[in-house]
């Protein structure tokens, strides 16, 4: 059997009320590009029964294969199994040694089952139960009439693994086409610049395909190429890629595919056996946060201190009172004096630094959207200026002011 | 003109190729839902205009008003405006306020603009020109055939506040019912406990409906009235609320819409003038990221210290090497001696810790998803375990230990 493209169907009223993100879509997108199946469209639909029957209609109409997440659960809205059982005029039965699964979740916890979450072990005559190893709920894997429906779980930390585990493997046999794609990252240049420059060479690639896009504080160039193989498919993008490299937006290529500035620093500096502390004022723990998504971060970070207030920063990093005073605390300055008193303060080999204005109100003379970032290593201190936008919101600015700090103890580790 | 009902499109390849997430959509919906109009359905298309042409001919014949979010940008695969102007018959014109305004934002952060850019100043005839005070390009908004059809950029900072100053109060217009909404948040109780003890109520409400949903760490019930009038909403919103607090989950309730658990901790410490500081292990930083997330956190904040390793926990908090020693890292003595630690080096009132282990690797005794929080004031020390199931992955530990971590402080603010 051979799968071409798919739909994704999203179900949960919570989700068009706006009360959940939905980031199965983004996820799922992303793994069915990679095993070569085309997306075209994904929707979202709320628990209504016969609203969903019609779309999941409708998307095996259009598809080989509908993926819907969501509605599996143990609450009575949760709706997506029983319809798709009645679509396809399939009866539920009850798998005991899910049942015996999910006693045991809520045994490791010291809860006892209620009797809802029995009706999570239903699933439809003649499918495949998909073992959810996060959480309660199985997923089902059903084919019917040459198409496919693989039904997940809406929360993502028991979506992404059950898909990855027990989907994936089942689709990459029914996949002919191979999309390989890889992403380069770029900064310092916008968007609109980097299209201007590479214009000629978007429109003349046809396969592989170039296309820019922005991320909060950088830009990335996407190179997707489809393929009979995965060797074909790299030796196609990599000619683009060595294209993209000599023109005169290659400088401005800090990685490539690198899901995360955060992981890129933290491998980094292992490789190094370097240990990183951090001060943080604006972003008042956003960036150690960033730095310990990473598993393994312990290797690497040994903490530092978050200094909100003025005060903090004298007491904790010993940043001068003459310097605030004179420079103020969102200066390049103090910036240094933050990365320092943090290095001295901790032991570690390299202290990095925020200090930023992140608006809406300004406590310096500065705008909104000054941020410095200052760097400290035996070798001394530097710090650099950055400026976003002041129409740039609070959250942006924060987010990419951790970015640029990111960025720029990757830069530090390569100039020396 | 009446709107009763409305879909969304979002439009980007990048959307369907996963490498953005869709928050639009949450927005939307929720302030859609705000405004009384129903959403059945969402979708996402990507950059391709007959597909997308399709899309909105479909979603015009199903809903009276269609939103579309994405591909406005000044980049050749932005075609939206272009695809709406061609599908309704109207040509393009260009804006020269916009234009100038545009000439404007890039002068502000001294860069020259591409001529590309200018394409964004573009818009069908007949058409309203919605301004974008955080970027660049416009919004549109245009009535045709009795439908209205909204045109709003892509990122989200856009997006937004572009939506409530210029969309919402046209809509609002628009709009016959209202839709009054009310969020209880419980902690302590699981989602499919709380339908088991408000299954009654749940079945017995058409209108106000009652909806329990889960987030990480913590349950929802949402409450929903459509009424003719704002005021006969809440009144028949206020009847159910208090047939739940009646109810055998009342005590499980610790607030009442309340978007983020961060905002009603700034808000209750700055109305009693108490400051707080942070000391974090396994959360490093994202506890101290969530508070300054909140505009205004200054007047409560300090700061903290991040101690991911044991040595640091020792140097900046003083836990003593003994406790170490004897109960570990992720105990319930060390989370007291962090929080008291932090509280006499900040001068803070309150001083709240975090210390567990996030997983996947664990370096203490203790199963992956063990947390302790300790809080720490002028009349001693307490701490809490929280136990995550162990087969939930890093970033729900971290997420779930700082909502318990701002939970426990409002227990503490009330219990006083």
């Amino acid at each position: 059997m051979k799968i071409k493209n798919a739909e994704i169907l999203c179900v949960g009223t919570e989700l068009l009320l706006g009360e959940v993100v939905n980031t199965n879509t983004a996820f799922l997108g992303r793994e069915l590009a990679r095993l070569g199946i085309s997306v075209y469209r994904t929707a979202v639909v709320g628990d209504n029964s016969s609203r969903l029957s019609d779309a999941i209609s409708e998307a095996m109409a259009n598809a080989d294969l509908v993926i819907l997440t969501g509605g599996l659960g143990p609450t009575y809205d949760d709706l997506t199994k029983e319809t798709v059982a009645s679509l396809l005029g399939l009866p539920m039965v009850r798998d005991a040694e899910i049942l015996r699964e999910i006693e045991g979740h809520f045994a490791s916890m010291g809860q006892k089952m209620t009797e809802n979450n029995a009706k999570q072990a239903d699933i439809p005559l003649h499918s495949i139960a998909l073992p959810n190893e996060t959480g309660t709920a199985p997923g089902i894997y059903v084919e019917k009439d040459s198409k496919v429906l693989v039904l997940l779980p809406g929360p993502p930390f028991e979506n992404k693994p059950m898909f990855e585990k027990y989907v994936a493997p089942r689709l990459r046999l029914c996949s002919d086409a191979t999309l390989v794609s890889h992403n380069l990252h770029l900064m310092g240049i916008s968007e609109s610049e980097a299209e201007t420059r590479l214009i000629d060479l978007m429109r003349s690639s046809e396969n592989p395909t170039l296309a820019p896009y922005a991320k909060e504080g950088e830009v990335r160039l996407r190179i997707t190429a489809s393929a009979p193989s995965e060797e074909m498919g790299e030796k196609m993008c990599r000619e683009l890629m060595d294209a993209v490299y000599a023109s005169s937006v290659g400088e401005f290529i800090y990685a490539v595919n690198c899901d995360e500035p955060e992981a890129l620093v933290i491998r980094e500096m292992a490789a190094r056996s370097l240990t990183l502390a951090v001060a943080e004022s604006c972003t008042g723990g956003y960036l150690g946060k960033r730095l310990t998504d990473v598993p393994g971060a312990s290797a690497v970070f040994l903490g530092g201190a978050i200094t909100y207030s003025n005060e903090m920063k004298m007491k904790m990093l010993g940043v001068s009172a003459e310097t605030l005073e004179k420079h103020s605390a969102v200066s390049e300055q103090t910036a240094k004096e933050m990365a320092r008193g943090v290095r001295e303060l901790t032991g570690a080999d390299i202290g990095v630094s925020v200090t930023g204005e992140a608006g809406p109100s300004c406590e310096t003379q500065n705008p909104a959207g000054t941020v410095f970032i200052g760097i400290s290593s035996a070798d001394g201190e530097s710090a650099v200026r950055l400026t976003v936008s002041s129409r740039r919101p609070r959250e942006y600015v924060r987010k990419v002011a951790t970015s640029r700090a990111l960025r720029e103890i990757i830069d530090f580790l390569r100039k020396k």
